[in-house]
């Protein structure tokens, strides 16, 4: 464990310079994906010096950044040699080499998040221990270092996800009854009680170099089953108020006891008796949080740069009312990719589509996102249903 | 002259195919400044594969495009190369070479706006001419092929303008006195009378290729009477409803006699006894509409896009009350460009930087500019004369 109480987290940040601003810093960015293409979009207005490191050469933000090093994120020598001339370095993802990050922390380098956030909540297991350890409301869960079907039996109905590696939606499972247990992880997983929740919320926040903390309003989510991925997002919440404010609290409480600089998504289970349960944190700008580009006085991801610049937070008050609809490869394509519909889209009002530039599709890949506005929360949800149906993200083999 | 009646104009369109949408197409962008720099930006939002001819390898769309040639827009022979294997053709200026772009149209090559109508624009004297032909309000004018004292100062207080290569205030000057006729233009120019108006306004338009155009709310220039340039603009003017009725049809009647394909900004100025009278109109996205990135439903370089791609047009609703600052250099400020003061205007809500990344400052050059938002005009008033005291755009010579 990297936390064993909260005096111990302090005595990271001693050395901080809490005056700097990094308005004017050689910003590197661990991983080139659609999260670090809206950075860079954003980055345009302050004309910031942003380079990038990702294996891939077609990443969606190779077009788009003056520097771009072709190199894998999880190579200590990479990471290393890519760090060494920037001075802040920042992640769009969690699975990156960590060991270098430390490194380059010694020799003076700021990482924002900071590696040791990153270690935490990049590892379930940990990150389940840290919310124990500090009075967050979680789902029960035990640690399993390999399979144990015995063990597993007795807390079914539950959730098993993979200590680490799972991303978007994958490396978590419902196992439901004994017969589920065939197809259990044997890697390390978190095995934690399957919560029967009423909605899923998350709320966004952010803290800087100084300390100071920013909050966004809550937003609902709701996921697609099969692809377990956020289908549906609307903001605001339909929630009581009450219940808002304690969920901002607790992520609040969260980046605040992890002493994070950056942006942190927290997701939360709301449950039928009104209780809030964190479900998973994301050290870094997120899905749940894309709607705020139009929908919101302060973009997500402008407010990720002002975290770790330093710089004072944007105001989060919503704008609009909102809700976000992710485009996902369709099933049983891949290949090519083809937006079939996308012209149709934008003879409607309000519609916003985000294409990230991805040349490959395949079943479930997150290949944009589309924003919609309108006046109130009952004219969204059925423009929702009806906009997702106007388009389809279809693959085309050569 | 180019038009010589309404007939004649439409002419040029029958091979127009409406059906075409250019979503998918190659598209390449004569000029990379800060117009093309906004342009791209949106651009990512739908992946477009836009192309930039530029002579400075400097130049603000540098950094952010995939494809960028270092090339004279003035020489036939660059334009021809750089526009053969494109899609479509369009321009972020005026002042580029027509005859090359008249070569590439004949080929196929969709040129967006159309050469005949940069043609009309770039040439003050021929834009009157087309104001007076098809019956558009302006100030009474005179051309000048050379200047002729005796002439012009029967005309004083009168307007001299440049019939060609003004730009950004240059190239044009107010003769009040016989003693300032020394110093009048002697090449080709317009000599209108002087209006003394009351407000000046100004109305962006659109077309796509089907013939569908959309127009925006009028908006309020306060100038700087230095440099002759935008130094506030607010959004909504404060005029009469009708006022800015009559103006939005002024500008649209203008658009659909030129039969232009784009974006077309059209400036007014409101005389004391509320009469509107056409200054200027600019084939492009313009100055007077950079608050729409955030104070309108759809931004004006989105909306330029969908004109040239011939797409449905968006919403120009506004949705929040707005003023925009032009980020002139320091008089006296020379070299590589610092911005004191940007980082305490982040403190502030409801400000929007826009930094154009051009490496060296010269007195009035347009670096950037700051879109603020508030909840009324009076606030934003108030406000804007803050901010602009809170910013310089400074100069550092090695």
């Amino acid at each position: 464990l990297i936390f064993s109480g909260k005096k111990q987290v302090s005595a990271y940040l001693c050395y901080m310079d809490t005056d700097w601003s990094g308005l004017h810093a050689r910003i590197g960015l661990l991983g080139g994906g659609q999260l670090g293409r809206m950075i860079i979009q954003k980055a345009i207005d302050w004309d910031l010096d942003i380079h990038v490191l990702d294996p891939d050469s077609q990443a969606p933000c190779f077009d788009l950044c003056a520097h771009f090093t072709v190199g894998s994120l999880n190579d200590f020598h990479t990471v290393l040699a890519f760090g060494e001339d920037k001075d802040i370095l920042t992640v769009e993802m969690e699975n990156v080499n960590i060991e270098a990050l430390e490194e380059l922390e010694k020799k003076g380098v700021r990482i924002y998040p900071q590696p040791r956030v990153l270690k935490t909540i990049r590892d379930k297991g940990l990150q389940k221990e840290f919310y124990r350890l500090h009075g967050i409301p979680t789902a029960p869960f035990k640690l399993f270092n390999s399979i144990d079907v015995q063990d597993i039996a007795q807390h079914l109905p539950c959730v098993q996800k993979l200590r680490t590696g799972g991303y978007d939606g994958k490396g978590v499972q419902i196992l439901r009854t004994e017969a589920d247990l065939e197809r259990a992880f044997s890697e390390p997983s978190v095995v934690e009680e399957w919560i029967p929740f009423e909605k899923e919320i998350s709320v966004i926040v952010s803290r800087n170099v100084k300390g100071e903390n920013s909050v966004y309003p809550a937003v609902e989510c709701e996921f697609n089953p099969e692809a377990n991925l956020v289908e549906f997002l609307f903001s605001p919440a339909e929630i009581k108020p009450e219940i808002e404010k304690k969920a901002q609290d607790i992520a609040l409480g969260i980046i605040d006891d992890l002493q994070m600089v950056g942006l942190l998504a927290v997701e939360f289970f709301l449950t039928k008796d009104q209780e809030l349960l964190v479900n998973e944190i994301a050290p870094r700008p997120h899905n749940s949080g894309h709607h705020t580009i139009e929908c919101n006085a302060t973009s997500q991801f402008e407010q990720f740069l002002r975290a770790i610049l330093n710089l004072p937070f944007g105001d989060t008050r919503t704008t609009h009312t909102g809700a976000m609809i992710n485009l996902l490869g369709a099933e049983g394509q891949e290949g090519d990719v083809q937006y079939v519909g996308l012209e149709n889209l934008l003879s409607v009002d309000g519609v916003y589509p985000h294409i990230y530039g991805k040349r490959k599709t395949k079943p479930y890949r997150k290949m944009g996102h589309i924003t919609l506005t309108a006046d109130s929360l009952n004219e969204l949800k059925s423009k929702a249903e009806k906009i997702k149906n106007m388009i389809s993200v279809q693959g085309k083999t050569n």
